[in-house]
Parts: C-alpha cells; sequence; structure tokens
C-alpha cells in the first residue's frame, strides 16, 4: 500500500512539473520544451536551404534524433501522469505531440522504399511542432473569443467572396480568352482572388481595355469590401470589451455580475444592488 | 370537386417540397438542389480546363444534360406549385433560375450557326447557378443590412476614390509618359486605381523620379483612404449590433428600456421584468 | 426705374436658375451641367488613346470647342447674376469653373510656339472638370467632417510611416546594395512604401535572405499598422453617429438639443425636460 | 559668489532655450533645428543618387559638416544646461542626438582603413536624425497609447500570423518545390508573408493547380484576418475616445458621473454641476 502511495505522489509529482507551471521544476521545464520546440522549427527550415557547408547537416541530423527523444519522452510522461489517457491522447494537443514525434520514426521506417518524396514531406510534418507552442498562449483569450463569435459571419462573408471571384473569373475569361493568361475558369478564379484580395503578383494581368476595366472594378469591391470582416470582428470585439465594462458591480444577493454601470437593482433577482 | 381539391392538395404539396424546408421531402429536395448546384459549378469549371483526358469531357456533357433537366424540372414546378406564377418568374430567384436552365438549350439552339464564341460565352451563363445557393443563406442577415444602411455613403466614397484615381491617372500620363507604359489616360486610371487599391500588379510601373514620387503619395493616400470605407461599415455595424443587444424589453413601472436580453428585473427601479 | 426692376428680375432669374436646384429650370441646368461635365472628361480621356479611327478625332475636337463655350457662358453666367463676384470667383469652385474653362483657350494661345508639351499638359488640366461634380455632393456629409475632425492624428500617423520608411529605405539601401535593384537611398525609400501599403509591384524586390528577412518584417508592419488610421477614422466616425443619437430631444426653455437619450433635465439650463 | 550667480542663469538661460519652446529665443531654435534636420535627411539621400553634377557631391560635402558641427555643439550644449547629465545621455533622446552627431566623425576616422563598405554604412546612420524630429510630437498622444494598451494582444496576433506562415510555407515547399521558386522553406515563409500581407511582389509564384488553390487560401485567410488588428486597435481606440469625452464631471446631488463635457447640469437631477 505504501508502494501504491509511493506511485501516486511519483506520478503526482510528474503531472505537477509537466502540466502545471507554478512549481520551480515545472517552469524549468516548459522553458526547456518552448526552446526545444523553437529550436527545432529553425532546424527544420535551415534542412531545406541548400548550399550550407556539410557540417551543419550533419549537426542538423543528430539534434533532430536528440530532440525527437526529448518528445518522445515527454509524450510517454504526458500519457502515464494523467489519470485517463484517452482525455489526453485525442485531445488537440495529444495529436500535435505525437505528430511532433513519429515523422524521424516514420521516416526511418520508410527509408529503404523508393517513396524519397513521402519520406521527405513526412519529415516535414515535425513543423508541426509549432503548434505545441500554443499551449503557452491559452485560447481563452479576448481576440479568439472575438473571432468564434463572428465566425457565422465571416463564413458567410467568405462564401460571398468565393461566389463573387466565381462569376468574375468566367467574366473575365470570356473577355480575356486564352492569349492573356486566363487559360482555363479556375485560373481566371484564382487570378479574380489574387486581384480582389489585392495581393496582385502580376503573373496573370489583364491587358484587353474590356478586362482592364473589369478588374478595375474588382478592384475597388476588393479594396471596398474589406471594410466587412473588420467591421464584424470590431464590432464583436467593441462588444466583448463593452461586455467588461458592465463587470463592475456584483449583487450580495446571486453574485451575478455583468451589471451595466448604472444599474440600481439586479437584473437576475431584483435585489438592491446599492444597499 | 373532389378532383380539384385533390388537385389543389398536390399542388400544395409540391409548394411545400420546393418552397420549404420543414418537412422531411422538402429538406431532401432542399440538399439534392444544392449538390447539384456545386456540382454544376465544378463541371462548368472543370470543362474549360484544356488537356484533361477526352472521357472526362465526353462525362461532362451528359452531366450537364443531366442536370439541366433536373433544372428544367425544378423550374416548371417552381411555376405550377406557386398561386401567382408572374410572382416568382420575375423576382430574383426566378430570373437566376432561367439563367440557370436556359443555357444549355440556347446554345444547342446556336449550334449550327457559326458564332461559336457566343455559344461558348451563352453555355457559361450556367456559372450564374452559383447564386440558386443564396436562397440557402437569406438575405435578411445582420451583414447585408450594414452595408445596405451605409449604401449611400460607400457611394460617395467610391464617387470620391473614381476622382482622385482620374486626376492623379492623368497627371502620371503627363509626368511619365508613353515610353513606361503609361500609354493613355484610362490605362494611367487603370495604374493609378491597381496602386491605390493596393493590388500592384507591377505590369506598369512608374520609372521616373517625380513618377515614383507621385506613386508613393498615391500608395500612402490609398493605404490611409481604407479606413473610410472600413470605419462606415464599423460604425454601422457596432449601431445595429447595439440596438439589437439591447432594446429589446421595457419595464411595466418605470418604462426604462435598454435593458440586457437576459435582464429578469429592471435595473432601474427593481420592477419583475417578466411579469 | 422698371428697367431697374427688370434687370434685377432677369439676374435674380438666372441666379435661382443656376444657383439653386429647386425650379424646374434650375434642375434642367444642373441634369445639363452633369451630362457635359462626364462626356467632356470622357472626351479627354479617349482623345489620349492611340489608334482610333481619323473621324473620332476630329469628333472631339469640334466637341470640345461645343463644351468649352457652354462652360464659358456658365462662368460669366455665375459672376454676372451673383451680388459679390468676386466671394464666386476666388471660391473653391470659382477657381475649378476657370480652370474647367481656359485650358483650351490658353493651348490655342500657345499653339503657335514649340512648346508643344506644355501644350498637351494644358489641354489635360481640363481632367479637373471632375471636380465640378463635387458640387452636387456637399462637403457637409458626416464623412468628410470624420476625416477632418481626424486630420491631426492621420498627419501624426503619415508621418511615423514616413519616418519608418527613411530608415527602413536606408538599411535595405546597405543591406541589399545596388545589385538587387536598390541604386539609392530615395529608389530604397520607394521600395519601402511599396511594402508598407501592401501594394508590391515587383519591379523591386529583395534577393538576399537578411534582405527577405527584413521585408518580411515590414511586410507584417505594414499589415499591422494599417490598423491604426482604420482605428482612427471608425473611432471619429462612431463617435459622430453617436452624437446624432443624442438628437432626440429640445429643451422647452433654451432650445438646446444634443441631450443624451437617458437625460431627465437640459445639461445646459436645468430645464426639466420630462414636463 | 556673483560669477556663480551669472554662470548659473547663463546655464538656465541655454536650458531654456534649447529645453523650451515658450521664448522667442527658444523657438528660434526649434525652428533651425527642424530646418537643419529635414535638410540633412534630404541630402544624406541624395547623396546616394548616381549620376548628379559633381558639385552637388562637393556641396553636400560641405553642407554635411556644417550640419554635423551644428549638432555637435547642441549635443555638448544639451549636455552642459542640463543639471543630471546622465538622465539625458541615456534617455531615448540621448542617444538619438549622439547617433546623429558621431557617423561623420567615425567614418572620417575609419576612412584610412580598407573597410569602405563599414564606413558608407556609418555615415548612414546620419539617417536615424530623423528621429530628432519625434521629439515634436510628443509621445503623449492617444494614438500611441492606443497601441500601448493593445501591445499584447497585437503580439499574439502577430505570433499567429507567424505560426500560420511557417506552416503554410512548408506546406508549399512541399507542393510546388524547387522548380517554381520555393527553393527552400524559408524562402517559401517569405513567400507565405508577401501573399498573406497581401503585398505580393510576383517574384514566387505558384504554377501547379494545387499549388493555387492553397495560395487562394492564404490570400483569403490575409484578407480576412487583417481585421483582427483593425478591430483590436479600434476598440481600443473608441474605448479611450469614450473615457475622454464623458467621464470629466460628477453631480454633487445624485452623483451621476459620464456627463457630457459641456454639460451644466446633470441630465439625471438637474444639479447645477457647475457650483
Amino acid at each position: 500500500m505504501t508502494k501504491d502511495t509511493d506511485h501516486k505522489t511519483w506520478k503526482n509529482k510528474l503531472h505537477e512539473i509537466i502540466y502545471e507551471a507554478d512549481t520551480p521544476m515545472g517552469k524549468v521545464f516548459d522553458v526547456t520544451l518552448l526552446i526545444l520546440i523553437v529550436l527545432s522549427i529553425v532546424f527544420v527550415m535551415l534542412e531545406s536551404v541548400k548550399g550550407l557547408p556539410i557540417d551543419i547537416y550533419e549537426f542538423l541530423y543528430y539534434a533532430e534524433w536528440v530532440i525527437t527523444i526529448f518528445f518522445t519522452f515527454e509524450y510517454i510522461a504526458r500519457i502515464i501522469s494523467i489519470k485517463k489517457p484517452t482525455s489526453y491522447i485525442f485531445s488537440f494537443y495529444g495529436i500535435i505531440d505525437l505528430l511532433s514525434t513519429i515523422p524521424l520514426y516514420l521516416s526511418f521506417f520508410f527509408a529503404g522504399s523508393s517513396a524519397l518524396l513521402t519520406v521527405r514531406a513526412l519529415r516535414l510534418l515535425r513543423i508541426f511542432r509549432i503548434l505545441k507552442i500554443s499551449r503557452y498562449i491559452g485560447e481563452s483569450n479576448k481576440l479568439v473569443k472575438a473571432i468564434k463569435d463572428s465566425r457565422a459571419k465571416i463564413l458567410v462573408f467568405l462564401f460571398a467572396v468565393l461566389v463573387l471571384c466565381i462569376i468574375m473569373g468566367t467574366v473575365m475569361y470570356i473577355v480575356e480568352g486564352e492569349e492573356s493568361g486566363f487559360k482555363s475558369i479556375p485560373i481566371s478564379v484564382y487570378w479574380c482572388i489574387v486581384t480582389l484580395t489585392t495581393v496582385g503578383y502580376g503573373d496573370i494581368a489583364p491587358v484587353t481595355p474590356l478586362g482592364q476595366f473589369l478588374a478595375a472594378i474588382i478592384m475597388i469591391m476588393g479594396y471596398g469590401i474589406i471594410a466587412v470582416p473588420t467591421g464584424i470582428v470590431s464590432a464583436e470585439y467593441t462588444h466583448q470589451t463593452k461586455k467588461v465594462h458592465l463587470n463592475t458591480q456584483s449583487c450580495n444577493n446571486c453574485n451575478e455580475s455583468n451589471h451595466r454601470d448604472d444599474a440600481k437593482f439586479c437584473h437576475k433577482c431584483g435585489e438592491d444592488l446599492l444597499k
């Protein structure tokens, strides 16, 4: 029984170190992890650069193994130290942690095969490790909430943009034709998105007067309707900020907060707030 | 008389299926229609892509006929099942539905003529089928209302942008001249719109120092005045959000309105709002 | 004496037609003027296009004279019909009207000289006729007011952008050097403005890793600080809209309006507003 | 003792001239300084332009020495006239002033060495003189405050943009490959930033259908999420404006705050606010 308690204590301690950041050990663990993630991302990016001294590629190879082994231990430790392992394994961070660990093993496993491209793609999956950092930011911030609240409106907006791009893309395909680079409707729609979002690569550009006239209209529309998502998020965000301003008083009876600043009575139970 | 009632019932049932989405049959009809529209759009776009296997073009040809025939039946059914057919035929959706149906028939009709381009353009009119989807989104959403309310201001703004582009385009035509690609005033105005909306293709770009100086001013103006449509929609939208979230209830005792949506008691006199 | 009265009446009538839009004749005059302005602008733009049939250029030449003579009569009529001609001549619209009339005469006058370019530029001054339209929009709208109220803040913002562009442009000049197109500091500053305002022509683009890294930072800054002018105008505009909402009540005592919606007493004289 | 007082007076006078702008002499000093700064910046920029007449470069050389010597005297005067020189020397403006002065001396000092590039870079440090102007604008304005208050949120947003660009850049590297210009992950991430911020140079552009599809998604995301920083600053700024315009007075009778700035009587109880 003592052993079981010991075991439990050991597990609890691990849990404290890994999942919490209050203890000194937990802080050390968090900072180490953060540094390793950033280093790992830098290494993945460097690996893809051609023409560096060969020593660097060798160093990157070994560094990668060290980091992967650390992440492996972290993943196992997270599973062991939690009471309900499945709640972690199938959570967002559980999947991210797994994806951060296995690419190297898988690429090692498939290395014998001829599918070199697959191996490379697999190794590059490591870039998703960057999402491990989001753990330290917290989803609960107001920004994310504002975006979530305006999700439906943003989707309607994006759909409207898509409809506009499909129609204008088709019209431009007819007007400009294939000689100007508008080779097919999908390409024209792509061009339309490039133009409406004001990116404007210039790899495809209208050359006929009518095409340029239509393009000008698309641009001005793009320039104007950018106001819409901004208006949505602004309003939603202002609204959220305001809610916070309602937070000054708290009812003595029902403990409801979020009252209007000038409220004299609780809007939930009718208690006199000024008592 | 029974027959007439039967007839009426049959018509009513059709109306229920087509115009409403509450019954299971209505839902099935809506989902089928939605899938067919999306498929149709994808097919129209695919048709324009060169270099696919010939089988695909053949499949697209037959698929197009199947979809068109379905849309034909839908159009006829919609006319039959409504009490006042003209109210549908000349409505926005009535015209869209007709435009979604006839292009193939018309292109078939004109196929013998030499006007191949017209035929192709006619066939591509099918892309407007995408507007059939808007039926499922509803115009009544706040976004559209905010834009409608700020229509007048947006038009004034767009006019101001146009005036600015015409004047600056003419100035750039004088400054840069035809060697730099500013071949005529309309082209210069087009360039000015491309620049002011921050699209910036780069197919035409100023090369003289004075031209680049003026271009820089146009860019900064474009960068700055984008704030204007955003400000309009933001303010209009914030206004709308506020109306909706506060103005619903009115106290029986003190007549104070502007209560929170979830208020049960008046925040001014404590009166029970739910009485 | 009767003649004098007649004279006055005639002058008044002209004033009514030209300066007001309430009478049928005034409306006809305004619409004619509007059409002539738009036509004139279209003609100026067409004139610069090369390669049209020669008949069109001839037509444009005569049309230009007709329009100019009409504008000349309008200018004279405006001076005659007003009581204090100087108040019109030196006003914004007086100068615009003069600029809309004289270019053709001046170009005719200078035609003998060798300064062909000056003549062309003079003729193109006619494009400023477009500003005559602004008479029909009115400067008093809320939009213009919001921009005017935030003028000081916008200037500070533009100055900050300029400082940023000068510093980053110089840094890029050192980093990228002349081989990449960053030929001088003014050119680099121009590139920096092109990038920061997200126009991005692509005629000059960084090629060294460090240059691309710095460019990425400039882009993200440009993407982020666009929020600033938007925030300014939004806030100013929301503020203005709010003022309007305060306009519901009017004091019986001092006739002050602009009260808060929930005001029970006049904020100026203390009069009970609810009486 | 009289001498000491004289000394002090002389120092105080210098302090008044340099650090304050109320006296006529102070104003003259400020305007002179402002003109010299602007001239200096123009000279530094002109110096880098190739192909001007040789006389100009000579003039720029001497003008530079004159300006530098003036700035040297200004720097020394600022140190002498202040009571605690270190509080100035290590302040933001102290460092800027030093940076504005020494580049020429340093470049003169290093001129003998072979490191010509370093000398040029050093000389260009003079561009930071532009920051001397910020002294005349003042950091205390609302704009800067709004940005400072939303710093944390903006950093989270920029981090999110970076994460998105790293992931999408890697995906594009796999999809497009090196033939399309996506030579390495850092280059792909650079392209992704260029696209997401809607700059769009066009030096690198996707050519495969899948690449163009993903690029379209990135563009629309960039177009949409620009709303986020705008929303943040708008809300923060609106909040600031509101505070300033309403919260100034509080009624002595009913303690109601939130009066209009120009209110003379309480809008709730009619109490005279000016008592």
